[in-house]
Order: C-alpha cells, then sequence, then structure tokens
C-alpha cells in the first residue's frame, strides 16, 4: 500500500508541469503516450485490481474475471486534459486504497484464489504484488518515452544510456 | 529545464514514504538501490552537469572533463538518512536550475563543443540533453529495482509484466 499510495503523486511529478508535445509524446506505431498511459490506470483503478479482489473474495474460482479492456482510455480520455486525467486518477486511486483497507484483509484471505480469464487461478496476494509492479512498469513506461524524444539530443552519450539504446540493466 | 526541474519531486513521490527494506534493495551482487541512486543524482549535480557545462563555455575542446566517479556515493552518503539525501538533492537541483537560467544560454552557445575524456567531442546540447535522460534513467532504474523485489509475489501474471520479465517495450 505504500507504494499505491505514491503512484498518483510520482505520475504527477513526472508530467503534470510538461509541455503537450512531451505529454503527447510515443515511440511509434501502436504504443502509448503519457497521456494515454493515465487513462489505462485510470481504467485499472475502476475495473480492474479492487473489483477483482472483490470477485476472489466473493466468488473464488467459481466466477473468472472480466476481461481487462487495454484499449478503453483512447475513447474514456478523448477531450479531456491531462490535468484533469491526474486528478481524476489520484482521487480513484485513494478511494480504491480506503476501501482495500475497510477489507481488513488477512493472510488467510490473500491465499484466497480465484481465477483469470488467460492465467487461469491466481491469489489475491498476486494480485495485490501485480497491482504494484504495474504501477512500476507503467512509471517506468513515461520515463522512457519521455527520454527517447532525446534519441538523437543525446548524440554519443547514448552508448551510456540504457534507457535510449535499450540495453537491459 | 521542465523535466530536470520535476526530478526530485519524482523521485521523492517513489521513495520519502517506502519501508527501509525497499529503499535498501537491489538487484544483486554490483547493482544499486534506490537509496544509492539518491547519491549518485547528488554526486552528479555537485561534479557532473554545470561543472562540464563551465568546462565546455570556459575552455571548449582544450581542456577534457573530470572523469565522472560514479562509485562517489557509497562513501558520501554512509551514515546519511535518506530524507537528509532526498533534501539534498532537491536543493542542489534548484540551485543548478537557477545557475543554468543565468548563463542565459543562446543556440551559438549551445552548439560549442568539449572534450569527454572517453566519448571525444560533444556539444553543450548533447550534455544538457544526457542531463534530462540520466534523470529519467534512474528513475526507470529506481521502478524497476523496487517492482523486481515483487518478481516471485506476482504469480503467473510475471508474463505480462514487462518490469519483472526483462522483455524490452
Amino acid at each position: 500500500m505504500a507504494v499505491l499510495s505514491c503512484t498518483p503523486r510520482t505520475i504527477d511529478a513526472l508530467l503534470r508541469d510538461l509541455p503537450e508535445t512531451w505529454v503527447n509524446a510515443n515511440e511509434g506505431d501502436d504504443t502509448w503516450s503519457p497521456f494515454d498511459v493515465v487513462g489505462h490506470l485510470i481504467h485499472g483503478e475502476r475495473t480492474d485490481w479492487l473489483p477483482r479482489a472483490r470477485i476472489i473474495l466473493e466468488h473464488g474460482e467459481a466466477v473468472p474475471f472480466d476481461p481487462f479492456d487495454r484499449y478503453a482510455q483512447f475513447a474514456a480520455s478523448q477531450g479531456r486534459t491531462l490535468a484533469s486525467l491526474l486528478d481524476e486518477f489520484a482521487a480513484a486511486r485513494a478511494e480504491n486504497l480506503r476501501q482495500l483497507a475497510a477489507l481488513r484483509l488477512t493472510d488467510a484471505d490473500l491465499d484466497r484464489r480465484g481465477r483469470h480469464p488467460e492465467l487461469g487461478v491466481v491469489t489475491l496476494r498476486q494480485l495485490l504484488a501485480t497491482w504494484v509492479a504495474h504501477d512500476l512498469d507503467h512509471v517506468v513506461q513515461i520515463s522512457r518515452v519521455l527520454a527517447r524524444q532525446y534519441s538523437d539530443e543525446v548524440g554519443p552519450w547514448r552508448a551510456y544510456l540504457r534507457i535510449i539504446s535499450g540495453a537491459q540493466g
């Protein structure tokens, strides 16, 4: 929960004061801009993490999760400003963490199992750990998209910058 | 400068409220923890970016940059708290951005050349672009180190999480 509560501030700090060209930049065809990622995170708050936790707690493996729509943000974010999306994400996350705390999950609850439509049996503990890692994955994505706008500008330093060269580290 | 001024807040949001075990976690032998990265960023503010810009402006290619010590933070951060390092980084960055603005760099200045001890001739424009990309590279590194603490906990979702699987995206 410490990480989950920080993510809205992290993404706000990365993006809120940037010029539009940075916020709307992507990595080429069929890749997402930082603006798209914020919409995706909002959709996750609405339909993915806590709703799936409730399905596990109420139905166990009997009811598989609804499939997650990875493209919902393209319609939902249309005409919105980045600032309003950042505010919505922060509010939705705060509300979800309040609801998560109210569930007072025990260790036994965390071991309860549900059914992912593609991955099969998963535990509530795995779902919540994935919520955290998914946040961080998108912090990485946003940072990478921004940095790659300077792929040429950095000149010979490119060799030292894993974020641009794509080298794993 | 928009990105450079945001980075201290981004890293603060990622780290300040986390338990110590997360802040000191790394990716194995000879890898850095988030705590180490903050010390490295401070050392960069003191010895790398702005000092190198001044060398270019004052000496051009005649005087190569001092080599950067990638390990300075291990001694410099000893006994420090993360909170004090975050504060020091924010203050040093703010002061450097004030000094950078005071240089009132022109397009002609940005094309001026200096000499990197390993990479050879570089421009001031490339140095400043690298400062930005280097910030984002370490935001990625911190996020990745944190996420990988959950490599096992996410269970079957591992396949979907590039931050853990290491797949490029």
